[in-house]
């Protein structure tokens, strides 16, 4: 059993490309860590600068994977390891695929909030970003069975970059979104649907009134939780490493 | 945001009345808990020794009630504040009706576990003790919206009392039946189905070859990161405190 | 088979112990049992004056039990043996356990009144008493296989014990939130959410004009149908009697 | 309400048109009725003498239509009323037709024994007659919102006529294929699925040793509730009197 | 594998007995149809003139299968085989039971509608006739497996037969659904809900600006699509050939 | 309306960058398409060898989509336009993604090959390559709705590659595979979960005697059936092209 003296390096990764979204990533998350636990933010150098998309998705999941090799080959290098991965926006893009390259947990923070939500409330509704992006969250709830415990998925109608803009703007349209959320879908408590928004949990706390559940610290929370029980990604079975294979052309550098 | 040297104080209720089990809950939720978390483990006065019906869980449902009262009252009397509750019987009893009495978070062992082997596995299978408890473990798989990520609740055939003896045999039937989920059901980890079964999990691990969750550590760790992330039983709809009334005969010390 | 002659008794245990509501019940029940049914109506000594909440479900409960229990001594004891219960509040508090205690049928009238629902139209909604408890019939109606066969579960904001007052208030109230579901949610009968309604169901019939299936009165006739067709509660499997053992402190009356 | 002395008809509906099965059923019937309940049995002159597929089933419900014309025809010009009607096919031929049909219920036997099943057991299995119709009860489960309290459908191989000859050589086969479920199913109750089985209920229950359900007998328990509670088929919505309009053919005498 | 330069044989059923829809189908389905497809247009001589309920449905099914047998006759006789059929109503009547007739792919136009729609769009809606029928669409879309694809089953309160008429009247108000579906539910693609309005497909899409996915052209391509992949009914199991048997009565023609 | 002498372009996209499985897809997907239809099979210049992970999945998405911009910039260009794209991995990698960037159809194999085996038989097994992937067949069958259509996901133990060798083991085992479904899974089909079995469809199905439903197959004709029926992708709601916006890096061409 972990040594509680230990400390323990927890990697968010912001799959877009957008640094001050990384950056705002990794206060979020710090603010949360344990004391023993050291967080820290990349992102990839390549991708898309927001992810509002199917496509956008697919693309960032590239970064991602290239992002969890990098943090393994830091602790095989000899460098920091890295104990834990949180893939930082509300898709979960890359997910199964990003816990097959390691025998670290690795967390998305849609999931990591849908399981907190579950915890506090009966019901909880979903506020997120541009409505196309809602199909995302829906087939995440089914997918990870928490379709009956979700009233409504919300869309704000922000894209992802205004969440950048110092203008209240924003922070405005979600509270309102929220606020509709609170009086008509008879929950308990609602999830931000987009890990830019993870500097606005407090203010939209206060200004809903409701339990407001945020991925990026609900992510390295659990993160935090599974190494403290040394609960690894399983390698019995189908998230077990990748079969050794030639990948061709640019991608050749992930074949074997 | 909570500070990090802050301290915090998760109740550990064992639901039945065997003190023996209670220590062993403590000292496996203690082992897991942060530097900064005081654990402490209690039992209810009264109720079953031990929890393997539907009958024994109704009953122990009193107790665990009674339990986050006097855990709210010693807050309230000046005594440590409960920072979070733990429900560490696999039925997950009182569950609901616990967390309408507090602000604190409640988490059931059942679901604890649960939620953490979706997240490091795509399919796990539950070993409990005895046949006639997997339909409480099914129900709740499904309630809580994991039943397709579980392959088979199987029962290992062990009275939950010889979970306290000191002979291996219960130990050996354990892993005899985790191996054989290993081997038959196609899975990634495996969920243990007692909380007596909370000291057994190294040895359980290493025989069997499988990440293995376990409820009460589990659960220690979900209330550490609710905590931390300040999100407490939503007050608002239908977890929120139960409306003042009389309660008569021998339950009226439950009423206003 | 049993001969048609023979006389049975069913018990109503209304589990929340207002006395007035058992009086109510216990004439809604008999005004539709058969010739040969006796019906007795009893409520436990100690829990909550209403159940509006999963505390108070929690503790009623244990009534519930200690009522079965009671019938079943009452015959054990050369008294009139009780053929089948019926558990007369909508959120068939207790229900599993209760069948553990008995080879006789037990049935809730939350779910009685769903089984009747759906002979006779193809969905149907729900009028409970307050919004708070909506979610006990929703998680019902899933762990019962009904979910896609109610539109919509509604509240008319009523205190139960309103229900036991003279005025026609909650009556009124009642209605107006039938007819809205009558209008609103494409169905072709309404389930009472509350055995405290039973009294007036007829009422709510005319002034709605839809089929009105009322708990109490559905629980007298499913237990008439389960006992004439001498099937009772299976004692192969999860719902055998519990395993003797013993219980601590105020509840060491129900250990062996 | 309904008054206690007054009697009621019950028709049962064998929609295949085997004379002598119609005789069992009607027999099987009678024996649970109320004292105060008539049943009649029925069969249409036209359609197959045994329901073992898709295509036998589409074609006898129209026999089934045909019969719930003939009881309303009946009641309207002066002769017995009926007040409720049984299809006595475990595939529910015609149902939802069959209630648009009337203001009675009208009650199938395999949603009948289902309902039941559910009441004193938290799984069961199906023991019907071919291979070939366990999809027919699987479909049934699913749109009924039982399939996950049915553990299998079983089928015993067993052509439906067989069970009218006088050789033991049926009962023996389903008395085997019921005691596998018992060993194997984790059940603690079987619905049996043909109504030809209707007499050998006694037989299977004492050699299994498990509560047998069977739908003849369980759906004129049902049918007598319903009539009891002054519940009839829905005519608000989509169970409502089809719209008057033109048949052609041989069909012509089916419109207005 | 089938040689191009082969032609195949479609044959329509419309299962109503309007031969001014059928004539309508039929040049519908030929429109889309391969240069190699044949498509002829037939309905029953006998049955309602329109489906509008789940008792015509029960009647027409009978039509269906009765088209069936003669498709099959027809080829037997040395006439043009049938390659495949379509059951040209939006209920599917008789689908499973028609394909217990034949080697032939048998395809209904309801299903065939919500596959394509689910190739184009992530979520759908229905838009058919009158409201009473929405259920039948409902119970389709759960029993194939599409319920959490479709938003909302709409209707616009026309009888099928108004579809036949001249008047813009039933046109109008379809598109009027249609719209108020594009701006209210969130979707990517409307099914029309009746096969009476396969002739508007065109107009609806061009008025309403969304893709518009129509039965009996959707199933004219998946028939043609199954006969090009050799892909027929399957006959093990339980769509093999319904065991011989006798019928009676007017129906003695089914029987062996 | 599509005029029937038109022709149209199908453009096979294989996943992996086996040229001779594109091959083997392209001469698969043209022996099946009508006269009028062009087949062209490319795949990726970059990714993997072949599909068997999520990992490799996610990295060929990349390729997915950089191959549906070449055939949108190629028909653009003046050169011929592509009318629908296959995705021909049994994962569907990138399917919705794809959809995003083009109004044709786009179909992945898996989806077509469940759609089309739902309507010829009531229940299928998958026999697909290593038990590796069942998950990624599972995770596709409930999103898609036909988790209850499929009986069993089967692995024959195959690498895929193996499947490119001239040595008959692959398809022995394959072959031996499907016969223990079609003995034990109370099964009408079996769906070929590979790409790389396209070529061994006959094969199969005659040494297993039960329909094979092959993807590659299945899905050229539902792309036909779409581009023929003018369905392309719903460019309204969540299926919209993507927001133009920055790529950085070495995805900046991905960019606006």
């Amino acid at each position: 059993m972990k040594n509680r003296e230990d400390t323990m390096h927890i990697r968010l990764i912001n799959p877009n490309t957008t640094a001050s979204m990384t950056a705002k990533i990794g206060v979020a998350g710090a603010r949360v860590a344990a004391a023993g636990t050291q967080v820290s933010a990349t992102n990839p150098d390549a991708g898309p600068v927001s992810i509002e998309s199917h496509f956008d998705e697919a693309v960032s999941a590239l970064g991602v994977l290239d992002e969890i090799r990098r943090g393994e080959r830091e602790g095989a290098d000899g460098g920091e390891r890295v104990d834990a991965y949180v893939i930082a926006c509300f898709g979960d893009p890359g997910l199964l695929a990003a816990r097959e390259l390691t025998t670290a947990p690795v967390i998305g923070i849609a999931e990591a909030a849908f399981h907190l939500a579950t915890l506090i409330s009966t019901r909880f509704s979903v506020v997120t970003t541009l409505g196309r992006t809602c199909i995302i969250a829906e087939h995440l709830l089914q997918n990870y069975g928490f379709a009956h415990h979700c009233r409504k998925v919300r869309a704000a109608e922000i894209p992802v970059l205004d969440l950048e803009d110092d203008g209240a703007c924003a922070l405005g349209r979600i509270i309102d979104e929220c606020r509709r959320a609170k009086t008509e879908d008879g929950i308990g408590a609602i999830v931000l649907g987009c890990g830019g928004m993870a500097d606005l949990t407090d203010e939209i706390r206060e200004a809903v009134g409701l339990p407001i559940v945020e991925g990026v610290t609900a992510a390295v929370k659990l993160a935090e939780s599974l190494v403290s029980l040394r609960l690894g990604t399983s390698k019995h079975g189908d998230l077990a490493f990748p079969r050794a294979k030639t990948f061709t052309g640019r991608f050749d550098y992930l074949g074997s």
